[in-house]
């Protein structure tokens, strides 16, 4: 894997965030430690653990294939090895998107009864899920209890143990094509937390050995991701703090501020940082009195993309700015709930004032202060934390600040809802008909959904931009969700007034077509679908898309890509994309290179099971080049020019 | 871990099993690969894993803590990336056996409801459990309509998705003192399979990074294991195939018979195994006239000691006689379920006319005849299969047949409910009054519960044997499931006739005043608690001895051992036993060496957590001597000489 190899890489090699390069100077000159030096150190890497042929499942091992040992201690081969690698890998995406699902769902359950201090903010939208879970008196019945309801069948769908028809959550949002196809395969998850419990299970010493039957299993685990976990939390966020909309605000380090007392929200799930916003407003006051201006609540990662796309909060930065943004001395709290929070923030936090604030049991990190979430007291816990910020002030080294001058204004708050209420001010009607139009007469060629991470590995946000740009140039619509959002929010690709014409001619007419509707000058050619649980609101697009076109997504001229792949959670959701039918690049490539079958599964023989294939590169104009030849390929198979 | 390094080993130095001497001089001259070559080829093995420091969660890695590198990418340091790799190798044991009962619960279900040819064996147990459950008529109400209720709530309790109290199966068989201990230190599960998905979550890159809070959850996943994995799969097998009873049988290759067709049933769930045993009854005259004497089904590993409690079928033996088992040439088909299945077994079986017939949709092997196994349908797939056996007598090689002379008479079948009916006859109104007071007197020192499987890396079977054999020198009861189980049968140390004169004085008139009242000479010094699963029968027990003695388990003079560990799933029951306060003895070492903390946490803090720590020892000898010294001082608080 030489092209990924770090070591002695400059700091301006390391990003395109001119806010990063600023502050990783600062880290370099203070010898404080972060992702990117760590990155360096893990050079070399092991190449047995790199190309998927170690293991460690058993204690007859650990084991490593080699030629002179081409079977582990059991016999499992390297195929056998890197098919489980992969599948536990995805376990992990799924099982986390999962247990998202079901800390949303019990929440909206406690504020149904009354025990939780949260409203529903989106009751049409509570109206129309429960409508399509069956529930009798959807329409009329009091908006709590039905809350409650939907919350016990979403947790029902999670729980179930046995069936042989698809978990709710799938009925609700898959197209029948696909739920037909994953049936035939075998790949129909009934429940939720069953799969990942099964999928342990196969992957365990003496279970299954056949890769192929591993694959057919990783690709039931995603699909248990794409509803069990993406959709189910998205649905109950958006009953919950209301659907975005479209929003302007700012993204980049440049939004924390120097008189203000700045608390980070980072992680996945708003549950208890909707209430940090709250609870800043209405602390105002004390912190006039602590001599600030006032509180700056911003955000990091996916929690703060979720507060941007529903209350217009700025976005300080994607996952490599979450140790920068200290690295500006003016960060007096991080809070963190779960998901992509580097163990790391302590260290670099011990050089600096700052406090990191775990607050999930589930996710501690020794050195930081734990103060826990508890959605019956979320008031409570949220006014603590704030507080804790505010008392942090004064423990601020003025001389130590340095906040970068870099944001860029960003236009958030997409959804398939929202991009139907544009359309509808064109065609009321059959409001999908001027975007199905643009794509059939080959205004927009195509679209790329570009979602997932940063990694170190790569030039931070180098790829997640680059391949956009072409993408867009070329004609190709491109949306975008968490780190990548950000990145493109950061890029400017998503400032509705100048990013427009950064596209294609053909494309810059139908944004200016639609922004008009929406009633500004263009929309931007990167739209923001928000968090990575938002990838869901993609696939809603696709059904629907696929439903007014009449051909199944796997005949459309769609890609997904994750340009900078980091976690379990994006290879789940890439595994999902594949299953819906829908071709994926991921870069750097998944730890599948010690299988040559592995690899053909995914990048040939998956074409043959859900229309759909894996593949890989690292140079943006060169995927991009693929890209655009793939969205050509489906469109001549469409009978489009 | 020199100790463990295997290369070079002689074959005399790789087993204390005379059949596998014999068989794998057979292997060596024909070129024949097993475990016993494969662990060689894999020396030297990888540090890294080995002491459980390399992480590949997430794609920023893989990553290995070195001087040079402390933290990974994300700044996990050694101990969080060693807390992760133990709680994920827990997962895996505690996702395995979870499967296991769902797929019994829903066999139960079915039978119940009509839809499968299987019949309610034992409706004492059913009718008992029911009440437990607080099932309303669980006494008058039609067993059937009563199994399927039992069964749906077994499915329950798996699904739950949220809850503050214990899931059922807990309250069913944890001790109330061990209940409030977990729901003291959070770990109290109230569901199944959610605990194996939060675990998931917990160890993916940025959630859980606080090792003691990862232990925790370890533990947690450890209870759910023992509960809704170990004993839901026990009571509802027993209700399905009735609960064992004493049998006489014999262990050892030697019980293949050259005249006939050998079937042997390989895994760990009995559902097909049971009705391949009817089959091939059904079946004698079919293979009479393919030239056999008839059919002989032998169990291999966990379903073979199901089949064995339960019907007396010969047990051939543990997990590394499973290809050797092969090697004898007069193995017609071995039918496999799911766990500890040797990929292996396919290429051993290659050079024999051997099937190897996987049977779950989740356990298939490159190269073995699938045959799905499916409730509904049991007679007509063990017909199938049998017939398969019966085809392939033609295809033997006589000239290739070596079924070594080597097996030994074994009394299995023991269970909490067989004692107290032995002991019942010695004191009816108090039957556990003998055995307490064998105990209060010190005939009986204590007990030491050896468990788990076999490893290559350790001599086959002597770790399992000579700390057995030390221990019941010195008046130390043993009682053993599993491979374990199957080493000290086929040792002859359950051959009640004459393994009792290897135990200390004062056992040995213990073990005869319990035999004369179970109408034999003397029972055997170590009992035979069935597979894996039936380690729950283990736990019963010592609740039973718990409540009578009225002292907590963690107080009492008992240990648990898994001298040869293998499986993850022997990793989940080790950490279940650690929860209830019984200090575990494990080898080789799980990889924890890699963390100082983590080590300190097992091997020291988790006294004052649960009661029970971890330790570890490679020499037969010094171990058992170590365990005595514990359990002295068990005793010893206890106030008892």
């Amino acid at each position: 894997m030489k092209e990924f190899d770090t070591r002695g890489r400059s700091i301006e090699d390391s990003t395109i965030d001119p806010a990063n390069v600023e502050l990783l100077r600062i880290a370099k000159k203070d010898g404080i430690d972060t992702a990117f030096d760590r990155v360096q150190k893990q050079e070399p890497k092991c190449t047995f653990c790199e190309e998927g042929v170690s293991c460690r499942t058993c204690n007859m091992g650990p084991c490593r294939i080699t030629p002179n040992s081409p079977r582990g201690v059991c016999g499992a081969t390297a195929d056998t090895i890197v098919a489980r690698g992969l599948l536990q890998n995805t376990i992990g995406g799924a099982a986390s998107h999962m247990d998202h699902a079901r800390h949303v769902a019990i929440l909206l359950r406690e504020a149904g009864m009354g025990n939780a201090p949260y409203e529903i903010k989106d009751e049409a939208k509570l109206r129309r899920i429960a409508g399509g879970l069956g529930i009798e008196g959807a329409d009329t019945k009091d908006k709590k209890l039905l809350a409650m309801e939907v919350a016990n069948r979403a947790l029902e769908d999670l729980g179930r143990q046995h069936g042989e028809d698809a978990m709710d959550w799938i009925k609700l949002h898959a197209p029948e094509e696909r739920i037909d196809t994953w049936k035939k395969l075998g790949i129909l998850p009934f429940g939720g937390n069953v799969v990942v419990n099964e999928g342990m299970h196969r992957r365990t010493m003496g279970v299954d050995a056949d890769p192929v039957n591993i694959i057919l299993g990783m690709l039931k685990t995603g699909i248990v991701d794409g509803y069990g976990g993406l959709a189910m939390s998205t649905d109950l966020q958006d009953i919950l703090f209301g659907s975005p909309s479209p929003k302007i605000s700012e993204a980049g380090l440049g939004v924390l501020r120097e008189d203000y007392i700045n608390i980070s929200t980072h992680g996945h799930v708003p549950l208890l940082s909707e209430k940090i916003v709250d609870a800043a407003e209405d602390l105002e006051e004390e912190a006039i009195k602590a001599g600030a201006k006032g509180i700056n609540v911003v955000g990091l990662c996916c929690t703060g993309i979720e507060l941007l796309e529903r209350k217009g909060i700025p976005i300080a930065g994607n996952e490599l700015n979450t140790e920068t943004a200290i690295i500006t001395g003016a960060m007096e709290a991080v809070v963190v709930d779960y998901q992509c929070i580097y163990p790391g923030l302590v260290p670099v936090a011990d050089n600096f004032h700052t406090k990191v604030i775990t607050t999930a049991d589930i996710a501690k990190i020794p050195g930081a202060e734990h103060i826990e979430f508890n959605e019956k007291e979320a008031d409570k816990v949220a006014k603590k934390i704030v507080r804790l910020a505010i008392d942090n002030f004064k423990n601020r080294d003025p001389k130590r600040v340095n906040i970068p001058n870099v944001k860029s204004k960003v236009m958030a708050g997409f959804s398939p809802e929202v991009l139907v209420a544009v359309l509808s001010k064109i065609n009321k009607e059959d409001p999908l008909k001027p975007l199905v139009d643009a794509i059939t007469e080959g205004k927009i060629r195509g679209a790329v959904a570009i979602v997932g991470c940063n990694n170190p590995r790569v030039k931070h946000d180098f790829m997640n931009v680059e391949i956009a740009r072409e993408l867009i140039k070329r004609n190709v619509l491109v949306i975008s969700t968490g780190c990548v959002a950000t990145a493109h929010a950061k890029s400017g690709l998503m400032n509705p007034d100048t990013a427009y014409k950064e596209a294609g001619e053909d494309l810059q007419g139908v944004l200016k077509v639609l922004g008009k509707a929406a009633g500004m000058e263009a929309l931007p050619p990167v739209l923001n679908f928000g968090s990575c649980v938002d990838n869901s609101r993609i696939g809603d697009l696709l059904k629907a898309l696929s439903d007014r076109i009449g051909v199944p997504i796997k005949d459309l001229p769609v890609l997904a890509s994750a340009p900078e792949y980091t976690t379990e959670k994006a290879l789940s959701i890439g595994t999902w994309a594949v299953s819906l039918g829908v071709t994926t690049h991921i870069n750097p490539p998944p730890r599948i290179s010690g299988s040559q079958l592995v690899t053909k599964i995914l990048t040939e023989d998956a074409e043959g099971l859900v229309g759909a294939t894996v593949f890989t590169g690292s140079d943006p104009v060169e995927t991009a080049r693929v890209m655009i030849e793939k969205i050509e390929e489906k469109r001549r198979k469409l009978g489009l020019n």
